[in-house]
């Protein structure tokens, strides 16, 4: 009930471009789930800076961070963790007593996938797309030891910076390239998007890999997670980058790590 | 509940350098009463300008605004109301798309009650205090056409200061003076203090007098109140005071003007 807020109650907020009500479900559902005295309410602004100032001036616990804010609120920030600074790209502010601190928990939680699945550091990889995303993506499989990538990128100009930035090689098509590790970071496969039935790699490519890694979250079984899953391959989900990260940000404002089944139910509602 | 608050859900807050969770109670319950997509919730500050940046940064609706603020905020708003502007206090702000005005629903409340009651302009008064509340009852009396007027403090400094900016007399005694109308803004008679059993005026002052006016609200009949009804004088109460300058933030900040019940019961719950 918004009456038991108090002025104890601990605030964390979102700054958007335009605002959507999961992350705000997602936090309050979990808050009362774990009886944690904290409210959680997403903004946007039209002045990124004075936003931030009200971080700092009313100790604002934490903030995630979207579009188009994600490296513009960079200058206004005072720590960047590891995970923010080697991808120039905050999605979650933590303030820790008026000392704001940026995190990129994207890159955290593919950094923890890779690591949880096991993925061999020996396989190369192609990853499909050249946006932020794709960018945390590559930055984790730069640091997680991965040396042999292939950025996939119909955009020349993005593509190549990324692949650049990191070391591997950027392709416009795979041709006869098999990858051990395959990485869609594209909207492709993406439920209500022009390319929701289309497979993000061809069949014969699939068949070449040994892990598929798809970043796309809604459907939970994209046509390439199912297409991977019908030929036996380990799969990696954007589900999953989700829930991590989620978890990754609750745990950096709270403290309170949340099990997988309260995120699975938090991540229900959120959505529902 | 929390897990209802939505993104489009308005935030209202106040800053205080002591924070209570009278405010936060008292407008919590009313929004949840009225249906009203709002959450407030009480903040403490280190840095006034950050705070306020915020406010417009972030969209926040509106902020009550208490000690040690009330001065300091002025530079950083766009518009005083002449509640704020002739008192050159503020107690309320309201954002109307990024334009924040200035509002004292301290001085608008007892203007008001003023009014309300009928208190001829004829009278001459006796105004005990010289602090802030003080302040926006003589404002109050002084726009209100009461030309007549004592200020009674034992500080001379504040005392003649306060007097000397609306006119009015300061004195330390009143002596032999028979004021028509007595209004006590010092904490004499207030629950807890250590003038808690205090008349705010002598008896024979009090006979002498045609309407009492006491600005203490805890506990509702102080002494002063209990004596002036004990003799048939019309009577101003703190709580009315209270209530009427909690209504007209609320209405400030919402467009909705709750009931007297509403307000009785919201003071209730906020207390309790």
């Amino acid at each position: 009930m918004s009456q038991q807020i108090s002025k104890d109650t601990r605030l964390c907020i979102s700054l958007a471009g335009r605002p959507s009500n999961i992350g705000t479900r997602f936090h309050n559902f979990l808050y009362e789930e774990l009886g944690l005295d904290f409210v959680y309410k997403a903004f946007t602004t039209s002045d990124l800076a004075a936003a931030i100032a009200g971080i700092r001036g009313l100790g604002i616990r934490g903030c995630g961070v979207s579009m188009p804010y994600k490296e513009d609120c960079i200058p206004y920030l005072d720590v960047l963790d590891a995970s923010a600074e080697t991808l120039r790209s905050v999605n979650t502010i933590v303030n820790d007593d008026g000392c704001l601190r940026a995190y990129n928990t994207d890159y955290i939680a593919v950094s923890t996938l890779l690591d949880r699945h096991g993925v061999s550091r020996d396989l190369s990889f192609a990853l499909r797309g050249s946006g932020g995303m794709a960018k945390a993506v590559a930055g984790a499989l730069h640091d997680g030891g991965f040396r042999s990538g292939i950025i996939l990128a119909r955009n020349e100009v993005t593509g190549r910076q990324l692949a650049e930035t990191y070391g591997y090689e950027w392709r416009a098509q795979l041709g006869e390239i098999r990858p051990g590790l395959l990485i869609n970071v594209t909207p492709i496969g993406m439920v209500g998007g022009p390319d929701a039935e289309t497979l993000a790699f061809d069949p014969e490519i699939i068949d070449g890999a040994q892990t598929v890694f798809d970043v796309v979250a809604l459907p939970p079984e994209t046509p390439l997670i199912r297409s991977a899953r019908e030929r036996a391959k380990p799969v990696i989900t954007g589900a999953e980058v989700i829930a991590l990260q989620a978890a990754e940000q609750f745990a950096l404002y709270t403290g309170v790590r949340p099990t997988e089944d309260q995120i699975r139910r938090a991540s229900e509602y959120a959505r529902g």
